[in-house]
């Protein structure tokens, strides 16, 4: 019963991680399809790259790969979603 | 030794925790001024809110209390941007 219960947390905590990692997914699809994102905030998108940018720092201090790879996936479509911005500025 | 690298790491998981937290803090202050969010994708920050409600589960479970403080800012933060966006639609 112990076990079955961390596991169950286990597997809240992934599909928790997996859906906070590709939340920024939508943003890109949306910004792609509209080439605008002017409403969108750069610094928002700034500070979420650098809170993301150290998750992967203290996955690889900690070597835990889940919170490598997912973090991973978000600074991809954040670093994404930023030049989007920038391009569709000028 | 060992004792500072385990202290250093959790501080750079509470700076991380911190940053991706308060990143959506810019966004609703840029949504506040122009009162309007029409290029910020709402299916993000349905998708966002539902992994950071997740993890506010995990860390119940865990019984962990930065994962739960964090998240809990980070819920309120996205529910008042999505609010806005809504409010601005009309």
């Amino acid at each position: 019963m112990t076990h079955f219960i961390a596991v169950s947390t286990q597997v809240i905590g992934l599909v928790a991680g997996f859906l906070t990692s590709v939340s920024m997914l939508p943003q890109l699809i949306k910004t792609l399809k509209e080439k605008k994102a002017g409403d969108v905030s750069f610094f928002m998108l700034i500070v979420l790259i650098s809170g993301v940018s150290l998750w992967i720092y203290y996955g690889v201090l900690k070597d835990d790969k889940p919170i490598i790879i997912t973090n991973c996936i978000s600074v991809v479509l954040n670093v994404a979603v930023a030049s989007l911005k920038l391009k569709y500025k000028s």
